[in-house]
């Protein structure tokens, strides 16, 4: 890293249930990425979406040492510890940052606005790269999405959101995306601010954005969905009642696989790699 | 009816479940569309897509009493039954036809290029209405979707299509669209020629089609979303190897409620009634 640079570190947005022996693609971009940054450092692997912390570390930690890369775990589970000096300083001394999934509300909730927060937002903007998958992909998005019935029809209220952490403003993702049947809450969020890009991620697949580049690339298995309802001219989102269905026209959508991507500036498909 | 006009009649089609009593919109829009073409003719009932076809055409016989509306079946089961000249003429005392649901392979495969076939299509173009649901709505397409897992990545192989009844022929609709996350195969089947339209319609949703009136226009509970891919530009639909995600762009996706509809030629979103 040249000193003194501030560039941006990129986000690996995970979809979940990525592989994580047999075929792990996506956690080897993740280690690559952060060996880039600091050959030497560590990754933190921050459970605090997990019920189940011990567990879904040690699985991380037997993934990634396949790369060579060692992590270490950031078990914070409460507000206080999200404000001690201590934990923030650990992040000084990571090569990177992987949320495990869970519920993305307990992320925001232990996590928001705290001096961790503030020391994650800070290690970003130094470089360090962003990893989260599942609910910790969720939890990105600037306004993002809590809950909200799969497989059904786009309604007013078909989707419950909350203030995320805000690594990607402009952006609701959603995960689990083909899998469990979410097109529907997507276009939901989407129509209640047609400025938000939508992005749908399927499980084993992930998007690696560069919002210094402007630019979004897709990895592993599956598609990612981009929604893009910034030419909606019919969109009855305000008029409609809670569970009303709703209308909303020109939607564009780019399905997206892997070795293709987004340019977020013009959103308009590239082909990255092949 | 005038006298020797040939105005072709409308097609609803539904999305399955549509409510039988209670609140029964759609099957009342058939009723008076029936009735406007022939006041005192029963409406004919095609139960082939059913295995329980007494039971279904019970059902309907119940349902449509409740507006007046006389109804009578035709069971036809066999390629020799639709062959007969009897089947056929019954439609010349029909106000109109309804398809249950059930399979539609059952209904192509058992009166596909009969006599029947033939005379739906000249009693269709006299200006009867031809209705159907669930299996009775995709056997409508030229090319239909046969089945197709729901619940996953658009993918190469993801649908099968077979020939379809051939009432409208540029597009391929689908049914129990969001109630059984289907977006995928429909995206799936608009990747293969995007010049067809995706039609996917919600359960107790109905679109009416007129053809000469180049007018689609949605009915009943939940949305239609169209799946427009004529602007398609990166596409590898017929690179990818069978199973692998389709990488498909600027797809322009119209989610339309009840009142909306579509411009058919301009394939441009319309309000239709409020």
């Amino acid at each position: 890293m040249v000193e003194g640079a501030t560039i941006i570190g990129p986000l690996v947005i995970v979809g979940g249930h990525e592989d994580k022996f047999g075929h792990p693609e996506i956690l080897e971009r993740i280690a690559t990425l952060a060996h880039q940054q600091h050959p030497d450092l560590p990754l933190a692997v921050v459970t605090t979406a997990s019920h189940q912390g011990s567990l879904s570390f040690a699985t991380y930690h037997n993934a990634f040492r396949q790369f060579g890369l060692e992590v270490f775990p950031l078990r914070i589970d409460s507000r206080q510890e999200a404000q001690l000096l201590y934990t923030s300083q650990m992040l000084t001394q990571a090569s990177g940052i992987f949320f495990t999934g869970g519920d993305q509300l307990r992320i925001t909730s232990v996590l928001g606005g705290t001096s961790f927060h503030h020391a994650l937002m800070e290690a970003w903007s130094r470089g360090l790269v962003v990893a989260g998958t599942s609910a910790g992909a969720s939890m990105m998005s600037g306004t993002m999405i809590v809950a909200g019935d799969a497989e059904q029809t786009p309604a007013r209220n078909a989707v419950n959101m909350a203030r995320g952490m805000g690594l990607w403003e402009d952006a609701v993702i959603d995960q689990h995306f083909s899998q469990r049947g979410r097109i529907g809450r997507l276009l939901a969020a989407v129509a209640q601010n047609p400025q938000t890009l939508g992005v749908g991620i399927d499980e084993n697949t992930a998007a690696i954005v560069e919002l210094n580049n402007h630019r979004l690339t897709v990895w592993g298995e599956g598609t990612v969905l981009v929604v893009d309802g910034q030419k909606t001219t019919m969109n009855n989102a305000s008029e409609a009642q809670p569970g009303e269905p709703l209308t909303l026209t020109h939607i564009v959508v780019h399905v997206l696989s892997r070795g293709y991507g987004l340019d977020l500036d013009q959103r308009e498909p590239i082909r990255v790699f092949s």
